[in-house]
């Protein structure tokens, strides 16, 4: 195992060559480190700014074993690597962050709910679905409208159904393939908030101000930051993100999504194990921003400020929107972040933009 | 020649692979450029974060003819790119920015000096020297002390002589190795400022704040800004960053070095056909820093805002300064930029940090 803090020039192993990749690949190049992607497609977003990629497939054993001899430390832009990928990468030599028990937790709906209930950060009432009796059983217990979802690899409002009435609990089971999932009650909340958090290794703890989130089909459309939210509802988002960190002895940024209920009561939507979308805004809001602060913590290092210097609405753009992008550049308040990809496919991830508000 | 503005997925040719090529190319992958770095050292330190590096000299005529092939625009770190490498890489069929007039100026003092003064920049009191004989005849003009440069090839204090009395001429002569050079009267100045700006394809021009800076050695230490300047100063060295701007029919980010003589009276000390140093507190300073100014200004694209949102204080890290890494990361207003230099050679320029104020 390397000794921490890991030094400029150490390498920094990324599994998955997506946009969050190419900003953690950024933001650790700014630090003086290397980095190496791992990702099956040749020329990935992150692989194109780093010092190399590995063109294999996230579970390939001995693109893991290189990764783990490479790199000083392994981390990852999506929480999908199999626990037996963590396995080899850490028989290579290298640290791995966030560790097993974080990805464990979060690759599965059921175990989630089950973790985050027990460490004090509540979620909306919840029922697991092996088979359609339990669905059934689950729309009689928490009623309808609820949501019915696969425990695994679920993401953007992929591998989930909305069920209006109980009638329809065959073809929603049909829906999502039969497979092993959780039936979630609606939550009847006033807004989405987010909040951003990192640990560090020695269990520092850092928070950046709530994120205001605005979903459209799914899918992340806007977050605006600082969100304008009460003391109590601030206090509570930062001690539900304290007790998910601690509680899964956990290492780097991690994204909490949270049901506002109002008066300060707040649901946890769900956690991702991972720099996170609703996460962007720190890029133009803080000295620090979430890519550097992950980095900072799986490499060792102090974590970073987290308070803001601007309001920041921070905006996805989606498939041909990314078209835009001219327009934007000639914003005065608009900072462009662009990924890289070719391909503008309906829906796809391409940018996003910053606008800094009261500077 | 292509199309401006070019688009996202566009490649970006960067002559030099050290830390400016590196800041350079980080910038334009933030806005959805690929970048290709040509510099002779392997695994630069620009090249590290970069779609691809041409390992080759600066002047090879194949490597240039493939960099003028491969990218749509090809950009220099540094000013002493030959005239005839500039015209192999327009053969290539590449934008070439800054072009070749504002090179040729910048490659050599006494041109330049010619031409600021014609433009309405006014330098310090110069002699042109090519013998010892006009070497006398200069210092018994502009009297001592003096500084003796080299026309060409100078930078960070080398290639230059201060004589202190007539009677060393012949040392001087010799000790700058008998070269074309320039004698210059000393400058009464009270600080030395400098300006930042950019114009565009179309003409636009975009400046940034004054930054006031300290030298020790030749070699920039530390730079502040925005620079505390009465707005007569403020106004002079404006009009002089864009009558150098227009006077060159410029294309990219320009620095320009200023003694500040008290008054509102300015004298040019040199220009940097590039991103400079004392620009570097722009990235925590500004929405779009030089690095960005400078993809936009030869991209085509509209040139970004120069306001200031924070006060910044720019170190240069020098040599082994850079080990201060784990103390100032600890730091909560410092903002670490790390060039990826494997060896930290006295006086090698490995870092800076920017110290961000009144946030």
């Amino acid at each position: 195992m390397p000794d921490l803090p890991l030094p400029p020039g150490s390498t920094i192993g990324v599994i998955g060559g997506g946009q969050l990749g190419r900003m953690l690949s950024q933001a650790a190049s700014r630090l003086g480190f290397d980095v190496v992607i791992l990702d099956p497609e040749e020329n990935s977003p992150a692989g194109r700014v780093s010092r190399g990629q590995v063109v294999a497939a996230y579970d390939d054993p001995t693109a893991l074993t290189v990764m783990g001899r490479v790199c000083q430390v392994v981390t990852f832009e999506f929480e999908n690597v199999p626990a037996a990928s963590m396995e080899t990468l850490a028989e290579g030599g290298a640290l791995v962050a966030p560790g097993p028990t974080a990805l464990k937790v979060a690759q599965d709906r059921v175990e989630e709910k089950a973790f985050l209930n027990a460490v004090g950060a509540p979620t909306v009432d919840y029922h697991p679905v092996d088979s359609l009796d339990d669905l059934k059983a689950g729309l009689e217990r928490l009623g309808t409208p609820a949501v019915l979802k696969t425990r695994r690899e679920g993401y953007d409002g992929k591998g989930q159904v909305w069920i209006k009435s109980a009638k329809t609990a065959a073809a929603a089971w049909a829906a999502i393939g039969e497979r092993p999932a959780v039936l979630e009650a609606k939550a009847d909340f006033v807004r989405e908030l987010s909040v951003i958090a990192a640990r560090g290794w020695n269990g520092e703890t850092a928070v950046y101000p709530l994120g205001e989130n605005i979903h459209s089909g799914g899918v992340l459309k806007t977050t605006l930051a600082p969100a304008a939210v009460d003391a109590k509802t601030d206090r509570r988002a930062r001690a539900i993100a304290k007790a998910v960190l601690d509680g899964l002895d956990y290492v780097g940024v991690i994204g909490v999504e949270l049901f506002d209920l109002g008066d300060g009561v707040l649901r946890v939507n769900e956690i991702a194990p991972r720099v996170h979308n609703t996460g962007h805004w720190t890029q133009d809001g803080c000295v620090c921003d979430q890519f550097e602060q992950h980095i900072r913590a799986v490499a060792g290092w102090p974590l970073g400020p987290t308070t803001a210097h601007a309001r920041v609405e921070m905006t996805n753009l989606l498939g041909d929107e990314v078209e835009q992008w001219s327009k934007l550049a000639a914003k005065s308040d608009a900072r462009l972040h662009l990924y890289g990809k070719a391909e503008a496919r309906p829906g796809r991830k391409m940018a996003h933009v910053n606008r800094v508000k009261n500077l």
